[in-house]
């Protein structure tokens, strides 16, 4: 059971979070490392287009082969698997990110983009988050819970097209009440930016705001996450509302 | 019915699909374009964290009040509605995309990136794309398939939590058979890297690829669009594969 796996993540390769997640992968197989140089958060479902990639050898992990990426997280696992390893990966796992990419932060989060990416590719693919943005948060429960999960997902496999979206609390191990599989939360970011001017008077706006959780169903991973568990969002990229479809037939006539 | 309409894209202000674009919205009331300075295709859900944004006021819509922004297309929505407009506007256009953005495509799409921004934000909101990527190319018939759409829309309102995909093939008019409400098909890009060295020996790694339609259905966009017909996709932001919640139960124990 020697399986191949790519680890990846948004926060860049320098994250301690990355280093936490390839502690517990290689427990699991050979782990290689294909990350961003460079911090990506909230960079999405982004792809480089209109500029050549660079890769460059990393030798932070030791004994685990890594290399650094000038793209995004998605890039990072298009170029893993067509360049880099020139196979698809047996599994993908992405982060652990410093921060909740719970409710509809899956959509702006490269964590998660980076395991649509690995679902989209048919890689059995993972992302996982801590809710604490701090450089040095204690990844201790994340890892504990990635274990399971990972175990589980290698005997199991995911259903087709589909990933999983892991939020754990900012709590340790003793104090997480479980794991729940749940649905997405409707939530959102009530926006505000910081305006100010710079040196030169000229004004500049610095994205910021509050997160409000509008969703009152029960089975969401913010319900979950604010009763103290570990949340898994099977999240898929048919973004398609199907029961739209037959009210808004009118648009053909 | 002076509606208040948002205009954006990701193709930039200076592209000729957001001219024609505009043209199309002042018909419906009064329009405000603010769109990416530069081009943003390919960004996705990306949103600018780490740097602040900068917005200029741009004369090239004659009597159109418009705006450049620094950032990315979700970035333009997030300025127009909490900085700009300082309210959310009646209904949200992007585009006219120079290139298709059906099947998959959606989530690396800006164009639909800011259409699903302003679903959340619950402002009805519309990505159009012509599938052609010609800097001049043709938009009429897009124009037209665009006016029937924005017209139902304001009229009917859409869906909660929904916003719409159209796209519209390279055909003249006569020759689209009509408009088909459809589902996002599952079709991917079969990637590759065109991997050089640059001046100093180094190597870059320049993404392309062919699109592959691996879905058999016949209610697809991308077989609607095979068949000459415009499409039209619902499109959420709920990424949850409900289906899978009830078999992933398992990772609970």
């Amino acid at each position: 059971m020697n399986k191949l796996i790519l680890v990846t993540n948004d926060d860049s390769i320098h994250a301690k979070g990355i280093k936490e997640l390839v502690a517990v992968a290689k427990l699991f197989g050979q782990v290689v490392v294909v990350a961003p140089e460079k911090p990506q958060s909230g960079m999405g479902h982004a792809i480089t287009i209109s500029n050549p990639l660079r890769i460059q050898k990393y030798d932070g992990f030791n004994d685990v082969e890594a290399y650094e990426c000038s793209g995004t997280p998605v890039d990072c696992v298009k170029i893993a698997i067509f360049e880099i390893l020139k196979r698809k990966p047996d599994i993908l796992l992405s982060g652990i990110n410093h921060g909740e990419n719970s409710s509809t932060n899956v959509l702006y989060s490269g964590t998660m983009s980076a395991a649509i990416e690995g679902a989209m590719e048919s890689i059995p693919s993972i992302g996982f988050s801590l809710a604490d943005f701090d450089a040095d948060a204690n990844f201790e429960a994340t890892k504990n819970i990635a274990h399971q999960i990972i175990d589980k997902v290698i005997q199991n496999g995911l259903p087709e097209n589909t990933c999983l979206n892991v939020n754990v609390p900012k709590l340790s191990m003793k104090d997480i009440k479980g794991i729940k599989v749940c649905a997405q939360a409707h939530a959102y970011w009530d926006d505000k930016f910081d305006s100010r001017l710079d040196q030169f008077g000229r004004p500049y706006y610095w994205l910021t705001g509050d997160f409000s959780d509008m969703d009152q169903r029960e089975n969401t991973d913010l319900f979950a996450l604010k009763n103290n568990f570990a949340t898994v969002v099977p999240t898929h990229f048919d973004l398609t509302n199907y029961n739209a479809i037959e009210n808004l037939k009118y648009l053909e006539k």
